[in-house]
């Protein structure tokens, strides 16, 4: 029988609201099994660049990241957010430990080349960047891996790295070895039929499911690349992706994806 | 056979040269075998707190850590410094991975007790506080740990801890486990006869003749703490103990401590 592994990863919005955050770590650490957790920035990152006196650039909802930028991005994530997450869920008795893509040379990635948009110092992660030996020594060891979003070129160079590509991407890597689920959790509790109306959350999509809903223009644009993403992953042998409310985790209100 | 393992600490002044800790991490990669590098934080993470409007509180060469500086030291050691180590060396070819003391429960401590001073938010480590298990499972999958001078009290809240301190108790908790040598790397060649005279580097230093070098007055002020930190280190079981230039630890030049 193969393991099961469960992929969390969450946004910003959860990771701004100190009191939401440790709500979120008390349910992810009722979680049985083995699991990762992904997390990004949130709003901080731009109040710490803005109070360095750096105005942040983001172009389609993505950090132009110069050198200094990353300087700052990468303290405030592998630096504040990763270990007081880290240290949060060792008091809730989870035996985290807190990750970039440069330790252990858990994910390399490739910085983005330069096409219409200079995005600076972002990185896209490189076939085969994902370091499944590593991650299985410490899921084997018992540890809980926490994944900031930045990763490494081999050349001694820290990325900037999307959260959700880094998740999907891990959980690909990971599915030929662990009955893999990978869990996006957000403020809302699931994929909506209707977007305005909070309860109108579709129990399971499945990939035909999820054409039809998208010919039908029934899906907001805003899911559109994250249920993209997801169902790439599923077809490359990812079991479930879960779309849910991060304060919810543990309850049956959500969108479960799954290829047939 | 007991296996070796190399312990290194470096300081302030070497982290605050970039060219310098890129030579020092060059020496660092030639070394071989198992291998733990310790790091402290250098002027840079004072640099940062002025930026952000705070005046760095210094009393007897301790920081005074309240909340703010707590997060702005925690970003700086163990985002900015820490990381940008790990993506170094693992450029050179070292696996390594960095950590808090927070990572896997790495180095467990306790809130310094209120006194004459209050130095807020700092952290001495624990009776038992090494998380030798851990080290073991990192070693022995060939990861090279680099810790950065952060600790948690395992109820949620990180510490500032003296890296210095961090290295000689994870050198006495390991000392069971392996042929221990420590290595105290800085700017000089190793310990003086005579403090005006750079050459006049002491090539092995036994219990005894500390004894005699400190009752003669020889050893200046500022080694002091240095060497009894060392000296009880040896006692409790490390083998060696050694004072070396941290752009020369592949060079015979150093004083090498020892019990007897």
């Amino acid at each position: 029988m193969t393991t099961s592994l469960k992929l969390f990863k969450i946004g910003g919005a959860i990771i701004d609201d100190a009191e939401q955050l440790q709500q979120f770590l008390r349910e992810f650490a009722g979680i049985v099994g083995p699991k990762i957790l992904f997390h990004g920035g949130g709003r901080g990152a731009n109040d710490l660049l803005k109070a360095l006196g750096r105005e942040p650039q983001m172009v389609n909802g993505r950090r132009i990241t110069d050198a200094a930028t990353l300087e700052v991005v990468t303290m405030f994530y592998a630096g504040k957010i990763n270990k007081q997450i880290v240290a949060q869920l060792q008091w809730l008795g989870v035996n985290a430990l807190g990750l970039s893509g440069a330790d252990g040379n858990a994910i390399l990635a490739s910085k983005r080349p330069v096409g219409a948009i200079d995005y600076g110092f972002v990185g896209d992660v490189a076939e085969g960047g994902v370091n499944v030996s590593l991650l299985n020594t410490l899921l084997q060891a018992g540890l809980t891996p926490v994944f900031c979003a930045i990763t490494h070129d081999g050349k001694g160079q820290l990325l900037n790295t999307n959260a959700d590509t880094i998740a999907s991407t891990m959980a690909r890597a990971l599915a030929p070895h662990y009955d893999v689920e990978l869990h996006f959790c957000f403020e809302k509790d699931g994929v909506l039929l209707d977007v305005h109306d909070a309860s109108s959350v579709i129990p399971t999509i499945t990939a035909a499911h999820y054409a039809e809903l998208k010919s039908a223009g029934i899906i907001a644009a805003g899911m559109l690349p994250k249920l993209d993403n997801a169902f790439a992953a599923l077809a490359a042998g990812v079991q479930r992706v879960i779309i849910e409310n991060a304060l919810k985790i543990n309850q049956p209100i959500k969108t479960i994806l799954c290829q047939r």
